[in-house]
């Protein structure tokens, strides 16, 4: 399949951000591909956070994933660093490759580089196959997520 | 009951806040209210990141709750940011007085005005009673929460 190169999000890879957003089930809805202002406003926010890490998979020049792990400190668990993870997308093409472990384990490596001691995630109850694919990689479905629109 | 104040915490609640958080079923086995330098430390990197916001709710000069809010930007749901909550605690005395739902309300505001599309939380699988209550405030129970100790 060819080298994977896991980097830091650029505008220029915002495109296919949104794409991979939008091809799925639940994102479907929620995105807006041909509007990509907002997107291109958030990703300036998010650059500006030293906590913040968009990244991109990037094999044989195209990008073929993408994760946001954000680091939050914390009093808890005297005075844990944990990790969330969110937004992790893998192309229609890679699916199946271990793509998608491959950006969870870099993940993973760099909350541990940053000095947390916890990563979490939440994962849609209905996104039954995510759930089988996150305790594979040694989560515990030990939480319920809560969510709030507004 | 007197009025409440929800205000920034400051180093002097750091010993409050710690007997909060260690005064629970799971945070007794987390925490350690007789070394306060990992919590005093963790206080100092929160109060440098200004999408973090760790506070207290006092009433008569007492501290009698807690809640960390974190603003947190992202490409997903076109450019939503949205806010997560964590480390919700009300002294022994005070729960049952509404406390609990005037901290979630203080944190549903602020995330208003910092312009979130959404809140989360996520909450032990075995906390049933504070399901109840977040289902009771308007949260709905659409996820699981997955965490890696690391």
């Amino acid at each position: 399949m060819g080298d994977l190169e896991i980097r830091p999000a650029v505008a220029d890879d915002v495109p296919v951000i949104v794409a991979m957003l939008a091809d799925d089930p639940l994102g479907a809805q929620r995105e807006s591909p041909d509007d990509l202002s907002p997107y291109l406003a958030a990703l300036d926010r998010l650059n500006g956070d030293p906590n913040q890490h968009l990244v991109v998979a990037v094999r044989g020049g195209r990008v073929v994933g993408t994760l946001q792990l954000t680091i939050i400190t914390g009093l808890s668990r005297k005075g844990a660093t944990r990790s969330i993870i969110e937004g992790v997308r893998v192309h229609a093409d890679e699916r199946g490759s271990g793509l998608g472990s491959q950006l969870i384990e870099w993940a993973v490596d760099q909350s541990r580089c940053e000095g947390c001691q916890l990563v979490q995630l939440t994962s849609d109850a209905t996104r039954i196959d995510a759930h089988r694919f996150y305790e594979r990689l040694g989560f515990t479905a030990s939480h319920v997520g809560f969510k709030l629109p507004l």
